[in-house]
């Protein structure tokens, strides 16, 4: 089948689209439907372009971390190194030539080796050697979430900013705790910042604490082809060493085994696993994770962890900004197309359409694959990792620009409090009257005549300072 | 803000990336991360710039629409059609602009009364009159759908077609059923084919049977505007039918109460919902149905069933094509990048890639939403209702290129029901033999002594020529 | 293995567990975690009990259907339902046996069984002729479903006739729509009351249009037992009919092929499906749906639709009771544990957690299997089916009582509504002034200066009576 | 309403079952749809039993932690905890008394007030002081877990004992590695079981790494309650030290300000949550997480992974079992319903039928809530955790059962490795044949002729055995 897809299967009944051209095809998804990362920096870090380019990288570092371990020629290594940067693809077309056999990596690798075969035929022949296409695909997703995740925590470190000033300056600011959507006892603005800031603080640590690995195991997760390369080439290093582990060997021959009863082409093998991971600023994996897909799933589970944080935001604002409400509005609110007064919370609707979806894509990383490799349930990862990385990535600058500009209306805060007739307070008044009276009292609507010292809510806040205090310590002491 | 989506919250610890450009902006997903609907036409009738086409035609069927109840001059509706389908729009663009207001209506609708106004200013008022945003990108949704649906039905039935001459031509070709992987009994290829068809022909059926509802409530879902304008516009027209459900109402004035008590802007309004249906194509809703999204619900579950059916065939065909089973394989079997013997089932890999994914979007589907406009749910109902789409209409496309060249191997399926010894029918000898001695026989591995007309499994098939008989009696039916 | 299931694999490390005892054992889940069902109707619907209930209600109809047809004599019918009626098994022991085999069918079989051995031994070798474990669990699966969808609808019916009063009583009751959160423009409480209206109608409609299967397959979904016992033995039945598809034959004697092709044992063994699905009162299949499994899909998205329809219910009470908003509330608030006068909407709490779990576990419904029987995904579809039921189940209870109570309040809706100052009508206002002026007027928060009759919120109301009529029309048509 | 629901709202229209009794009622689940953790340990320490159990637990840890603090009588501590753990709850009862407040807690607390006023009414005044009812809930659920999860690694290191020894026993045992559902190139048993087995070591580290903390915030989570009482009572204690994190304070009185801005009844309050923490044997909390849920999201993600990795065992061993692959047999296959031959992999069927589940049920867990307490989202948490703890926690037991009895056929293995006529190896070939040669030699069916060295499949094994020996290295390490 050549790259221009035509479905042999193609019905005749479909009647022609009214619209078309290249433009289309080139566009399938450009963010149209989910502005919450339409134009953001993590949508064009995990780009079809971006992912292309993080495959050709990992081909690349395979030939670096084999040159550097003997198995090819250092100047192979450059070569294909070179060739991979100046390559030109069209990731559309890669995709549907990727149809005839499931993955991206047989064409792409094909048209590296043809690209060199142009030029530099020597080199040709050391392209993807000893790797199989996941090792490229999976190496590549790692690339791609590292950077993604990279800017993640980047603008949730930007969104903390302001956070942290906000539960600083409305320490004192008393509003409504509200439970089941009815006012319960006093708080604080301040430690609804703080309580914010504390998911933000939680999501982006867990990020960072993300240890994502290369994959490298080859055609069987044994890593056969390159203990086969590494027992029949001249190994021209003495010692491998990479620098992490320790793993030395020396280059005693083919299938040898040296003193304490190392196999030296086995080490070898090991050892270029490390290097690969190195050349790509990766983790090194323990043994090729084809179907543990354990890694992925917590990648997974962290991002949805932090959307759900971001979501905690918005759904509060959309809550808190709502007419009745009235206690906080975005600095920009978005505009309606029928209502002219319109002052949506446009950007907490973004984000929480984000914290809504990523969830239940996370469910799809971390499937466990049959045998050496899944036959659908890898393939089903791919997207859906993509999703969850570009939607947190999406709202958490979209969190960062909304929570730049928040307003906060303190007055209001205390006029709603003062809509109970001091009911607000009633935790505190039944430690202090008969639960008769207060029963009594509570009935009706007429507001509670008791002891001001007794009704006012500002002085019924708990440790509400020191548990600002506590968030705050621990925001400034994990990001000075 | 501009079109060039700067965020404000751009933090500076992002390095910049190594790649990039126009193109990367263009094209965020190409297909790359789901070969199974790469360059499928679904693909194509779900893109951006589809559903963009989409929203201009539901701008236009309104305007129309309003032209024939008389609410605008016919000429505006004229010129609003004419320039919403020449307007040419960037849908990443204009994705970005929808960041501001949550929703692309409002910079498109901007976009449609600019271009007016440059050329027939007097039409520009018309534009997306009585009509809120959440109207218009529903409509769009529906319209999108209904032509996807339309494409996947028709891939269905191609997938059918062979599907219906494998069940009728192995009709007494036997193999072995398998449960929880084990042989259990004989059947016959052609009762799985059939069983195959019946879940194609089911799904389609569903397909068909749904009615997808056109979406037009304004601002409040009361249709206040349109009343507003039926009422105050000089009616055109002295009777308005929409030749549908015989809505008829004599112009008598605003506010005025015809003969029987119907007041006349109210009937004009609701007549009008009708005649944008008519010119969408789509179903009359009932009423407008901004927060009760049953209908997305259930074209999502249809989805989801279409995408389960296509799966059961895709994992079917991966088990029989297993090395050890041997019984069928693909017509063109996918390339290894590492093994050259490999002969993968990348097609059906491909469809069971989709068939996982689409029942865990679906659930977004469908999900109701607060008061009269969801805050974040229906947003996130948007890119999974196109995923659902465009995956289970890449896996309908692949699957009618599986089944056309699926091959088939008789007399593998013979040698591996042998492999038990006859103990794949030990179903028919419980009834003929005593259960001790039956028992005794089945021990160890040896092959079952006993006459050969009872070990037969050709002559215990059962019902299997007539269940076969009476899918494709269905399906002739229902596909004739 | 014995019933008293003590695992071999045990660790010595775990601790004793500090309580315990036979009433821990029986109840593992007696309904604490999820208050929504706890006590209702559906949950006794659906208990582990009527599951084997409806397991022997299955072996019994296939013991009458056979007899029937001829199959096995009359008495041993009559004898096994009997049995079948009297066998009094312990749920939780039954599904400790069942770990063995993966299927609670193969103990029950054995029980049933052992029973008759002891008061009538020649009608114990006629139980469970011909069928396989899934034939009895999916049939029993339907079964439940059924009795339980019947219930459901009828507390759709219960919780429909207070929304409809609501709906007509309250047709001029002004108030405010909500879009994103902010007051969009007027609308009136018997609007949303129709439109909450509508959805459950639509909810019950759909879940009456279920037909659910009963399954007979035999071991590989060929029927071939039952074809092989209709060609042994004497068919006592001159004329087999089952009176609804009209399926007849006359039997000619094993194997033989009647006039016009037919082969009597399969016509038999076809006419003893539909007998078995008129026994159970269930609809007959076209072919035995083991591993097609979109009828469960059906009635997961089914239920999940209902479930939806109660949540919006549910979430706009809540939003309507919040105190800032005050326009509903529940009949008889919830209490707080801390808090005395908090008044919270624990019914509508209780619907809503269901309606966020439904769908979730709706995904997991539906699922194809391997083969001619999953090895796992069946098996994972029992449980989240009975928790799609008894919470859907409980949402509709609970439903019925919150509406039969729920309080209203007119004046605090047409307060609220004053908030803006006029600004809800804004829509309305563009229509009537120039652009500028209104953007003028719109600025700042004074209240707007207009002829009252423009600001007049109860003058907006586009078709909302209309709408209302229709819904109502559309209620008493389809439940008279 | 009393503690026997009687809906007002029930529908004439449901007919009575026909069965029914105390025991329905009291087993609405006991397991009959869940065999995977029918009677296993888990299932008993996560039974409404033990919930109930748990919350009572949490009850009395308040007291003694408030008796600690000097914040109640010390007998009044004792009292309660003699009460909670002599009070006698019905679950089914409570819960459908929680239908009125949404929560347990309520009727809980009562009951334990109740049972108090009756034998020590001095004490039934300090029950549940300061806290809110979901301060018991969450502080329960995590004493749940808690327990659940020591029992989870205690299987899954009971499961990890036998797969070391076949790791380490099948080093040399040759087979073929599956990608795609075909064969690939050699791999061993061993290696396959070492893959397994740091899966299953991964899983278990993830568990024992979480920190599953108490709940305490009171009413607003700003401990008012608690801050208030410690400013009114008599400090009987000079000095508050928990032990743990140094928080000493001096009695100074109420709201007073000890040296060093330190607020004396605030720093008792949060003191006192440490105690409480200590008490229940959980991690403190930094600051309340009533609305915070990642704690829950990863817990139900650590289980998600754990699950997954149990079924990545389960899926290949029914792999491995199919006839027509024979490689390995569970020590105890399952019987049949219908056919007396089958012997199915039972076990892992039932570890599978969790493995899909709980990946499913997790995505509800973590979902953050509004305000100060979710309407719906975190009453929607209970449930679902329950299911995965009981699914993993009956997938571990039932692994460790699988594993400790696996059967292994290794001359099946080289037998199946012979299918292919040596092609399992083309990937070596192709390193050793010119391109063409290779490519005419693999085109048929016939076996490939190159010298038996390079034929031999175990002589390709590249880096197998290392590869376990790292994984037995990590295992031996970490579980010694």
């Amino acid at each position: 089948m050549t790259s221009d897809h035509t479905p042999a299967g193609t019905p005749g009944g479909v009647s022609g689209e009214a619209f078309g051209g290249a433009a289309d095809d080139r566009a399938p998804d450009g963010g149209l439907l989910a502005p919450v990362r339409a134009g953001t920096r993590v949508e064009r870090l995990t780009s079809d372009a971006a992912w292309v380019r993080a495959m050709l990288d990992a081909e690349a570092a395979l030939a670096r971390a084999e040159a550097r371990a003997g198995l090819i020629p250092e100047r192979a290594a450059t070569l294909i190194t070179r060739a991979a940067a100046d390559l030109t693809v069209d990731p559309s077309g890669l995709a549907r030539r990727a149809r005839d056999s499931a993955t991206p990596v047989v064409p792409l690798v094909a048209d590296l080796r043809a690209a060199l075969r142009a030029t530099a035929p020597e080199a040709a022949a050391h392209v993807h050697k000893g790797a199989t296409s996941q090792d490229i695909v999976d190496s590549a997703a790692m690339l791609v979430a590292s950077r993604a995740v990279t800017a993640i925590t980047a603008f949730l470190e930007a969104a903390m900013r302001p956070l942290a000033a906000l539960a600083d300056r409305h320490r004192d600011t008393v509003m409504a705790a509200r439970t089941l959507g009815q006012q319960a006892a006093p708080t604080t603005f301040g430690l609804k910042a703080a309580g914010w800031l504390a998911g933000l603080l939680h999501a982006r640590d867990r990020l960072l604490a993300l240890r994502l690995p290369a994959q490298l195991g080859g055609a069987a997760g044994t890593l056969a082809a390159l203990v086969e390369t590494a027992g029949t080439e001249t190994v021209s290093t003495e010692t491998v060493s990479t620098g992490t582990g320790g793993t030395e060997t020396s280059g005693t021959g083919a299938g040898g085994t040296g003193a304490g009863g190392v196999r030296v082409p086995q080490a070898l093998a090991l050892a270029l696993v490390d290097l690969y991971a190195q050349e790509l600023g990766l983790a090194a994996p323990l043994v090729p994770w084809h179907t543990d897909r354990a890694v992925v799933g917590e990648l997974g589970a962290a991002l949805a962890g932090t959307a759900e944080a971001l979501g905690k935001v918005a759904t509060d604002v959309i809550l808190l900004a709502q007419t009745e409400v009235g206690e906080v509005a975005e600095a920009t609110p978005g505009a309606s197309s029928a209502m002219p007064h319109k002052r949506n919370p446009a950007r907490s609707v973004l984000i929480r359409s984000a914290a809504i979806q990523v969830p239940v894509y996370a469910q799809l990383l971390g499937r466990a694959g049959e045998h050496e490799r899944a036959a659908g349930a890898w393939q089903a990862e791919w997207a859906p990792l993509r999703e969850c990385l570009r939607l947190t990535g999406g709202a958490a600058e979209t969190a960062a620009e909304l929570l730049a500009g928040l307003r906060v209306f303190p007055e209001r805060m205390r006029a709603n409090l003062a809509l109970t007739g001091g009911r607000v307070v009633s935790e505190r008044l039944a430690a202090h009257l008969p639960k008769d009276e207060l029963a009594e009292m509570l009935r009706g609507d007429d507001p509670l005549r008791a002891p001001d010292e007794l009704l006012d809510p500002s002085a019924y806040l708990g440790a509400a300072r020191e548990l600002v205090d506590r968030v705050l310590a621990a925001y400034h002491d994990r990001c000075p």
